[in-house]
């Protein structure tokens, strides 16, 4: 193999997909700033700035609160292995691909789930989950997806919240999809511990996962029998390293993405630069135009309760999913999602994401598909 | 917390640790390249370009040869999570801090871990191999590291990979600090599973971990009867998405990190453009004139076998370590590295990586190092 002959020129696609959403070039340009070492002060300063900003967008004050050195997954494995020995009882609930993954995740650490199920595109009732509770009192946690990726379901959680919490679990949220594109209150809420991506709302490229864990998960961490069963993901030696160790230094546990960081701490000043809040509206606002577009044409919104951000609407049965597909990257360079899963080849899913979502690419995706179709 | 009013703006490191080392501005220029979804046709020509030119660089025909989505530590992780299950026994060769990592990476498995060890600073004599060998024949694997980072300490790998084989065993090889700067063949050299990073020779950021299995090994996790520990690092669900699934399409595992991807491959072809051997070669002729010179100021190396590329050297008594490194950050900008482990505080690590292996910087450390102490 001799690659050498070719070189590197990605295209400039709009990425209106369930993600990565489009990266600015101030991102971009942040991303590529020369590297430090992990131990160089100016590095432990940027990490500490990058934490502080993720507090604010995750609205906690949680100490705890850092990105993860792995793509969104690796934030779902954090929480896990952390949280749960073998033996556990956890419950679950799955009504899309990434409750599903949850499940999966969660046995592969010896914990035994129960789930509570709804069908895709349908959220978790209070009933079903608070039955869940009643059910499996012994239950360590109960864990739940916030923006379901695969189906575009927006869950509520404020009251699973409550009742999880007066059975004395931890609460669990997946907040891949939603993190600095929807309300999302992680101390008000009362969430124990949470995960999510780079490359959705934030607007920065996959590789790291920024996860938050409140004092009493931190709590259950450090009252465990046995040793976290991945090294990498280790809470207890990251803290070390992300929130100082006794002698006040940084304990070296693994060389951090550092241009990932950089890229990350752009994209969090870019959001309070704008304001969460604003932020979150224009995602509404937009969301509205397109959703009214979509079904002009026809379309028709998988979920009950949609996320703003991430459009599942079925597909035309007299389109070719791969075709229209296809037509919006070559001749458009649009990305759009197709369907996962079960709802792979019957929906596509249109993503609104951060710096992507917009008025100009809210009404460019429309006439594309018009024509398109 | 309100970080907007500060801008990012990360020195110029000359970086002459262990790792990060300096990243040229092409690869830096290739990070920054516009975002392209990870099931893009155009991504998935630039991974499997990747990929292929990191078959050359490993100088191995195994099809499994990609980048875990993590640092150099998930790529040990994801040796240790696929290739054992609980109750396997192994052998693992500790004369260092990543030896003693791998130990606990591996118990973290549930495998039983036999130890043979050698003094810091020392190699792994083949006498000690075999006998551990003929001690412990039921282990499934031998593992050792090629290029200890604490110690500088270059360890010969042919002899031992042949009677690890003639027991039956897998040959599993750390190459975090040694791939692209020290001779390493895979496949003359019968290796069976292999991890590296990004951030050492290859001079590209830290993120990714560059990974090949020989069929052997991948004949030994076919044959697992338990589930991989770990989701994220499953390369049963990885392989559909590297080598393709069943129906030659790719399918969507986790999100990679898409620019890191760009950053790896130009990094490379950059090595390619150079020539393996010449870079090698390189990297030899550089350490022989830092060599002279840190011993020329009375600094003794720890190893017996020094690597080239990481020059571990005694501290002298009445040098004040963070003082002298201090001076070298803030006066000259460039990094080395403290001494790690048992030996914090007692010894520097210089490292000639990659970009970084230059005549200039050479002259540049010793003037500095003259100046400083």
């Amino acid at each position: 193999m001799n690659a050498t002959n070719t070189r590197l020129n990605p295209a400039e696609r709009i990425l209106m997909g369930p993600g990565p959403s489009t990266v600015s070039s101030r991102v971009l340009r942040a991303l590529a700033a020369p590297t430090l070492g992990h131990l160089d002060p100016q590095y432990v300063q940027i990490m500490d700035e990058t934490c502080a900003m993720l507090r604010s967008v995750y609205q906690t004050e949680n100490k705890m609160t850092f990105p993860v050195s792995g793509t969104g997954m690796a934030g779902m494995e954090t929480l896990a292995v952390n949280l749960l020995e073998p033996g556990d009882e956890v419950i679950v609930c799955i009504n899309g691909v990434f409750g599903g993954r949850m499940k999966d995740v969660m046995e592969r650490c010896g914990a035994t789930v129960h789930s509570v199920e709804a069908p895709w595109g349908e959220i978790i009732s209070d009933e079903s989950a608070a039955e869940a509770v009643a059910a499996h009192p012994k239950a360590k946690l109960f864990a739940i997806v916030h923006a379901e990726t695969s189906t575009g379901a927006h869950q509520p959680l404020v009251n699973i919240s409550k009742l999880v919490h007066d059975a004395g679990m931890l609460f669990l949220v997946d907040a891949v999809t939603s993190l600095g594109g929807h309300e999302l209150k992680v101390d008000e809420w009362g969430i124990d511990a949470i995960y999510s991506g780079t490359q959705k709302n934030l607007s920065c490229p996959p590789g790291l996962s920024p996860v938050s864990f409140s004092d009493r998960a931190l709590e259950v961490m450090e009252a465990r029998k046995t040793k976290v069963q991945s090294w990498y993901l280790d809470v207890s030696m990251l803290r070390n390293y992300y929130m100082g160790n006794a002698e006040g230094g940084r304990a070296y546990h693994h060389t951090a993405p550092i241009n990932m960081t950089y890229a990350l701490r752009e994209a969090l000043q870019i959001i309070l630069e704008e304001g969460l809040e604003n932020r979150i509206a224009r995602h509404e606002k937009w969301h509205r135009r397109l959703r009214s577009g979509l079904e002009a044409l026809g379309l028709k919104y998988v979920p009950s309760h949609s996320l703003h951000n991430l459009n599942c609407v079925y597909k035309p049965d007299e389109a070719d999913d791969a075709a229209v597909r296809s037509a919006l990257l070559n001749d458009y360079s649009i990305e759009i999602g197709a369907g996962l899963g079960p709802m792979a080849g019957k929906a596509w899913r249109i993503g609104l994401m951060g710096h992507a979502c917009s008025q100009r690419n809210v009404d460019l995706v429309l006439a594309a598909l018009k024509e398109v179709l």
